[in-house]
């Protein structure tokens, strides 16, 4: 490393070295707001999360900012300009809600009086998400103090969400209606995690998916098996047939057309999962499940990170009862969800479903099939150059090579990538024993100050990137 | 016809005519007794119906008259030894208690205050089984009285349970207690239906019936669709590929060895069928479905009563609430039901489904299966004796040709044949608008004494065939 990189590395440990205690006690009191978006009567707390965020924000230096209001929870928006006409603008995307945490649900500490036991901070929203959001608040600073400038790099915007754990379902129309003031060249989302603690990466995808809720309808109301069984179609037995023909015998989703437009992995991305240090039995206890299993011709991280899947989430119909009954049921129904790949497009996919679905039926089955408001996928491709300062501003951070990851879930990045046509990077520094929406959820505060010092780094090299490929 | 048979229906015919008023008085007031043997608080009054009806039999002449208590509701046993030792002895099976029945359910008259409409009497327990029962009490009056004996041609006994709308928990463990007792040389099941009031029908057979629960267990937990989906084993997709695999192209059942031992229909039995008058936009009016689907090569008529099924009853897994949850269920379950004949042993096929099961679940997958207590199939020969009994009775009431059909569904009268080592004979009036089990059930008044009559007619015929050929 040059001697200015190494200036910079320690310009910046020296800022965070003399705010440490007052970054951990703001964050302490935030994370005492219990900002549980999903309980109702938690929503003058998730307010008081939105407006404490606001003032902290203002305190940190940002000259604009804003409490959103939405149909539900609100979002907190900040714009720093950087003063440079030629810089580029970034969005960095987080959510204040948290999951909802109740001590009799097996925690050992109390979920909203942050505690730090050995090197973590235990609280709910330490990781997920109120830890990553705050970490770019000391990171914005230590670049300043550690470059001597008074305003950011980048202009520098910031959305803070409040419905993440409850779907956002305002979230996109929020987007929508605001597009022109957080219009961005690049959006940094702060809602993942790395591979673990010793392999920092990025992850530079996410999966789409789109859900739907199949209902098929057979006789009028539930006839006697005995009297009418092996005579009329059972609406149970084809939505199993349905089911069971959702993949061939490679475990390949076999609805015509599903595959259109997918993006295959290139033989340097499958070498890249390959290098991380994958432990299939690990997998397994965390997947709590008794055996791998899925599409030919794939590896487990390729299957969950970069191949798209057909789920059952529910099926059912009949009796539901203990013991027998003799009826052959008037409806039955599956809910199926889809997780796509960057290339698929949801309303290919919800057509080439509807069409699937309707060929397969026999007579004397009605059915009606709905989908619920599709997630795009999202992906930084490898050699995007933003996506090289972020592995550049991690580099200096964790002082060691940064693998690549991707994510098999589904979040409103791709929302903010779709409507406001910007790549997306996550820069996420939470590792999977932090405990996501589970009891004891914690952040490794090592892990939390390498955050601070990645935010610090990036926007430095954010705008360099641009000024190299505007 | 000769002289002889004309003066006994003519003789029946009158005292029936004699006792017709006091006939239909009785069996209102047991109409009147709400022996509703689901719902434990009727359960004094399945108790009052058992002790009503032993009364009656006394009454009318039995010798031996009892009530017999189960671990459930009691059954009433009654005897009437006919005098001559060659006589055979005919057991006949009936119910007094009746399915729940309430005026908001849809009754246009109270369900249990009997009230007679044109040429109908209304109540619950009309059809299903008190008429059916009745008939017989003047039935042997009539009997005795046309034929000038003062017992009965042959042995008669009576067997009453109370536990029939309640799945007969008891019955086959008061049977082998009982089976001295009870022993016969013919059992008379007087608890099935006729084709139509313009078809008088005989029933050959029932269906047996082996239902179990299947349950998968995948994950030790719910788990996250996105995180994991693809590449573990999904348990509500196992149980829909296995339910998918029931069947064959042809809609056969797919289970190796499930039709071992099948007695196939002779071409005389499906011209039989084909002679009845079958409407099949009728028939799925009836079956409130909207279209005919079964196995290849058979009619619908043999596919409910003379070919085996596999039916789902229910089906369940993972999330069944509104909208969606991004899961991979923890377990699923398939409530099956095979629906048996002739040749097929119950333990047979609960083997080879136990078989079929294991070999078709992936690595990953653990499954528990669970039969409950099965029923045989019952079929009376075309060609045994005692049928041609039942059919000369039955054509002597109605005046016409007797034809023949079979019933679906699967009933206590299997245990009778089994245990007992006696053919069942079929003798039932009910026709298929009586709404059995549904609200304004009835029994036509000219088809209950075309029953009463039958019943006269049948102990001296079976004793004939007896003597002719022991």
């Amino acid at each position: 490393m040059s001697h200015t990189v190494d200036s910079a590395v320690s310009a910046v440990r020296t800022y965070i070295e003399q705010h440490r205690a007052a970054f951990l006690d703001d964050l302490a009191e935030w994370l005492r707001i219990p900002s549980v978006s999903a309980q109702p009567d938690h929503a003058p707390d998730v307010r008081r999360s939105a407006d404490w965020l606001a003032a902290k924000l203002t305190e940190t230096g940002f000259p604009t900012v804003e409490v959103w209001q939405t149909p539900g929870a609100p979002a907190v928006y900040a714009q720093w300009p950087s003063g440079d006409p030629q810089a580029p603008t970034v969005l960095v995307y987080g959510h204040h809600d948290v999951q909802p945490a109740a001590r009799e649900d097996g925690w050992d500490t109390d979920p909203f009086e942050p505690a730090v036991l050995g090197n973590r901070l235990h609280a709910r929203g330490a990781a997920d998400d109120k830890g990553q959001v705050f970490f770019h608040t000391l990171g914005v600073r230590a670049h300043l103090a550690a470059t001597g400038r008074s305003a950011p790099a980048v202009n520098l915007k910031l959305l803070i969400e409040g419905e993440e754990e409850s779907g956002s379902p305002n979230f996109r129309a929020l987007v929508e209606e605001r597009a022109e003031r957080l219009a961005a060249d690049a959006v940094v989302v702060s809602d993942t995690g790395m591979w673990s603690e010793d392999t920092p990466t990025v992850c530079t995808g996410m999966r789409g998916i789109a859900e739907c809720e199949i209902r098929l309808f057979g006789p009028d109301q539930d006839i006697h098996s005995g009297s009418f069984g092996g005579a009329v179609p059972n609406p149970a037995t084809e939505v199993a047939r349905l089911v069971a023909a959702l993949h061939d015998e490679h475990a390949r989703v076999a609805v015509p057309g599903f595959y259109d437009g997918v993006v295959e992995l290139t033989d340097r991305e499958c070498e890249l999962f390959a290098e991380l240090p994958f432990d299939e039995a690990r997998w397994l206890r965390t997947a709590r499940s008794h055996a791998a299993y899925g599409e030919a011709g794939h590896t487990t991280l390729e299957r969950v990170w970069a191949r798209p899947t057909a789920e059952v989430n529910g099926i059912g119909g009949g009796y539901q009862g203990a013991g027998s009954k003799t009826i052959i049921p008037s409806s039955a129904f599956v809910k199926l969800s889809f997780r796509l790949v960057a290339g698929q497009d949801p309303e290919h996919v919800q057509k080439a479903v509807r069409v699937w679905a309707a060929e397969r039926l026999p007579a004397g089955i009605r059915h009606e099939i709905t989908f619920s408001p599709a997630t795009r996928p999202c992906l930084t491709p490898l050699d995007h150059p933003a996506l090289r300062s972020v592995v550049r501003a991690m580099g200096r951070a964790f002082e060691g090579p940064v693998r690549f990851t991707r994510e098999g879930g589904s979040g409103p990045a791709a929302d903010l990538q779709e409507v406001l046509g910007a790549p997306v990077l996550f820069l996420g520094i939470s590792v999977p024993s932090d405990g996501w929406h589970a009891p004891n959820e914690k952040v490794e505060l090592d892990l939390l100050f390498k955050g601070v010092e990645t935010s610090a780094h990036l926007w430095g090299d954010l705008a360099d990137t641009w000024r190299r490929a505007p």
